[in-house]
């Protein structure tokens, strides 16, 4: 369903509230995240970071149930419309990790924040 | 403003329409095209299968012009908010390249096509 032969195994996958639309985040999933996010419901990523099965919101309780899930032209490009449990998907605590706007005097941040990541992630 | 030096030099672009909020396409840009987006107010990427600046819209007329850009978190992923000229931003013909939901019985097309490809891109 999904070409991961592509590049090197992993796909982006972006998470866009299925209510309003907005665009959340963007992150990767192999074919393991996949597999466990048809099997759960629940957006699974693959941390390049940490390199490893990256269940969203398994810390912070945030998680990110599945409502629809579309793929791209190419197969290689995932769409998953969400519900994003807590209200914010990014772990600064914006709702959206694309908080900053391109301006002529630079990135503006914007968007109130929703927790306080001192507050869910301990410090 | 964006790390390019992360990974492959290429960062993921998501076009989405700024008016509906719709998810239309991801591809990606390196730095030229970063550069050339901002300066024609019109989305250029890179294209990895032709390995070359890809002014979107080139040939179809159908342009991509830029009404916000917002980047991530983490400054390795861009968020177009665009003006899709002509209404379809797939090469397909169909106005999102995300017209493939996951069913399940598999992939199922979704969405109809806003033009020909045949007629646009001749045969």
């Amino acid at each position: 369903m999904l070409d991961f032969e592509k590049g090197t195994g992993l796909i982006p996958a972006i998470a866009q509230d299925y209510q309003t639309g907005e665009v959340l985040m963007l992150a990767y999933i192999n074919r393991a995240s996949w597999e466990r996010t048809l099997e759960t419901g629940e957006v699974h990523y693959w941390s390049r970071s940490r390199q490893e099965l990256w269940h969203k919101g398994g810390t912070s309780g945030h998680v990110q149930k599945v409502k629809e899930i579309r793929v791209d032209c190419d197969r290689d490009t995932v769409l998953f419309r969400i519900e994003q449990v807590g209200g914010a998907a990014c772990h600064t605590g914006h709702r959206s990790c694309f908080f900053n706007v391109v301006t002529e005097q630079g990135l503006k941040e914007t968007g109130e924040k929703v927790f306080d990541p001192a507050e869910v992630y301990g410090k």
